[in-house]
């Protein structure tokens, strides 16, 4: 089974935007085994959008459209669809309709013509509601005697958080429709080591794999690097027992950079652990900006361990709230490993947290010295049994240094609780 | 003049890579009035690549391709261009042998059979050196006789950074080779009313827009709603006044919504503001747990302006550290307006700060009461002259209400200070 994914809208075009959402949709469909063999992206623009669909139609089992469906009277994504379907009418899809007043009406917002129009969609739709924006996803079916194939046309929001709401209802459609060959993927998250160091070690661990297991690394600067071992052909029960198989020879290599089986993050693996140890946690941030404590909040339920930050970016900060001595500041410095325990102890004490995280570097693109130079970062950690500091480099933009300090320092949390060492 | 870009890679089309080099590209041809019609991401597969060149040559004048041309990948891409541009032979390219030479040479790194062939050329192309990688930047014309018009086909790096290092060269020759159409975009960026009530809002004015004028709406939880005016077809001169008188309109519609004419973020526009008056900023942060501070802090120079921040996550901190009245939680609760107002007139005082900003709010998905539901906010914003305050609601998944929370509190004290109300 093979698919399209087409982009629709002036705004990648012009390169203002830049399209994630044909990433973030292929890589769903390969989990399923549906192979994506073109990626397009195409003007508002009627003909365009009619002549790349059925381009696409005919060339793939599987074409998903996003894009082109905001109110505003750019988008004519809708009129292509329904000539394309030869639909005789557009229709009122009320379950869409009463989830635009609710998300209307909840931001206080009036409905107005140009909303309720969104929930208006061609006859031989089969509508998925979008439970988080006003356009609804829209499926149709084609005949084998339209395009040469049994054809599945899926129209989606071009908002990527939407397309991500909605994606799993359509993946599950999917699986529903074809028949698909069988592949289990597992992932396995890990921290700490990059890439290329990474394919060194697990060299003669990845050459011993069974043919069937395809091996891939998919790195990313606060998720580390995740391993996916993908197994084709075996059954769900086959490759769970050859995945626990390989996992427990990964352990034996990389065991302690080894966050979770599966994927999450490892702000959220930290979350748990404390929730699960009673125990809270504080920040004290100088470079990272409040970037740790985002992390940290962004996980719903966050208040059962985390309890606050001091984003102490200018000195007075952290001299004041903190108190981190001048002397330390005016011998060490503000990026040194003796401010960095002041401040994970300030913090601390006063949130009167288990433990606490502290950070002082210097994420660029300017502002470094000699000996301290950009993409510098002092990590020091504070627990019960004491404290442990860790320094590191980055050598990315200002905000990948951001993100990479924020993940290290959480990493480095981690693995101090996990070999009890605070 | 027209254009597509192609991207060749596997590892975009099953999602790995969000392909950048594509938006990019288009930027940059844009500027110089070449329309970009399509954008195609095809595999890494001979067949694949000569179809989708030939059906992008017939169909626009110039054709930018992107990678494929690693040194274990550049056979099938080159193989392609070469069939595609009739080459008897390939020649190697001395100037960029050279620079593969010395590059590899300045890595410390062995100069291998495959480094060398990168520097093997089909014998119909010109090359443009690339001067921070290995493989060359290919250029291949073709006579109306051959895809119904007078192409230009330039073969690019797959390495952003490559790419954009020969980007400039790249469009000197399109420039220097085809006469080209004016077009002139403007992004205006406006923030605080949502896409549909802008349209609503902005109908009569969208309606009398001259004919050359296109508009196009940018909607981002961030960044607010940006608008797009392109003008096709006037000299840069003309097409400024037209801008200029449309920016005149628009500013008597929506005027205080817009923050920038031009592209750029509210954090930015804010900070900028502070730094030309002299004044710093503090903030207290709930429910938007330091992303604020993040935002703030993810510019580069923050630190002329930005002090630091308060995360209060637990209760005991909005008390113990920002000095919020025990009474207040208990009277009015932590999602209060009295709450916020204490919090924003703690962090200034304790931060001593020009201005401060405080968020308290619910940002789900659970944890509402019937009184204040899921998507709650209350901003105080305090400064020299006093506190204001506003309540706002947001009905998304938590990620995407934080980030709306944290945008209206900037926008909130952009549009006090404007109006002198703190």
């Amino acid at each position: 089974i093979t698919a399209s994914i087409c982009t629709i809208g002036d705004e990648i075009l012009i390169g203002q935007i830049v399209d994630t959402n044909s990433a973030m949709i292929s890589k769903k469909l390969n989990l399923i085994g549906v192979k994506v063999e073109s990626m397009v992206t195409c003007s508002d623009n009627l003909v365009d959008i009619i002549t790349t669909l059925k381009r696409a139609l005919k060339n793939t089992d599987i074409v998903i459209v996003t894009g082109g469906l905001g109110p505003t009277k750019d988008d004519i994504t809708k009129v292509a669809l329904g000539k394309l379907s030869k639909s005789k009418s557009f229709v009122t899809n009320q379950r869409q309709l009463k989830k635009i007043k609710e998300l209307l009406s909840s931001r206080g917002i009036e409905m107005l013509e140009v909303n309720k129009l969104q929930a208006s969609v061609p006859e031989k739709s089969t509508v998925i509601v979008n439970e988080v924006g006003t356009a609804p996803i829209m499926m149709f079916k084609f005949k084998k005697e339209e395009f040469g194939r049994k054809n599945l046309l899926v129209s989606m929001p071009g908002v990527p958080f939407e397309t991500e709401h909605a994606l799993p209802e359509v993946i599950k459609y999917i699986q529903k429709d074809y028949k698909l060959d069988n592949i289990t993927h597992q992932t396995i998250s890990t921290f700490g080591i990059p890439e290329s160091l990474l394919s060194e070690y697990l060299k003669e661990w990845e050459n011993s794999l069974p043919k069937q297991i395809h091996l891939a690394y998919l790195p990313n600067p606060i998720l580390g690097v995740r391993l996916r071992l993908s197994i084709y052909g075996l059954s769900k029960q086959l490759a769970k027992k050859e995945i626990d198989k390989q996992i427990v020879s990964l352990k034996k290599i990389i065991g302690e950079h080894i966050y979770y089986i599966g994927e999450n993050t490892p702000h959220n693996v930290v979350g748990e652990m404390l929730v699960k140890n009673k125990a809270t946690l504080s920040t004290a941030e100088s470079c990272t900006g409040g970037f740790i404590a985002h992390l940290f909040t962004s996980i719903q339920g966050a208040s059962r361990f985390f309890y606050g930050s001091v984003v102490c970016y200018d000195n007075s900060i952290k001299k004041n709230i903190l108190g981190v001595k001048e002397k330390t500041l005016n011998k060490y410095g503000a990026v040194s490993k003796e401010c960095v325990i002041e401040m994970a102890q300030g913090v601390k004490k006063k949130m009167k947290t288990t433990y606490s995280i502290a950070t002082s570097g210097i994420a660029g693109p300017t502002g470094g010295t000699k000996d301290k130079k950009v993409g510098t970062l002092w990590i020091a950690v504070s627990g019960p049994n004491g404290v442990q500091t860790k320094t590191i480099n980055s050598n990315s933009t200002r905000n990948i240094n951001i993100e990479r300090f924020a993940a290290h320092a959480i990493d480095f949390l981690r693995k101090c609780i996990n070999n009890k060492s605070i």
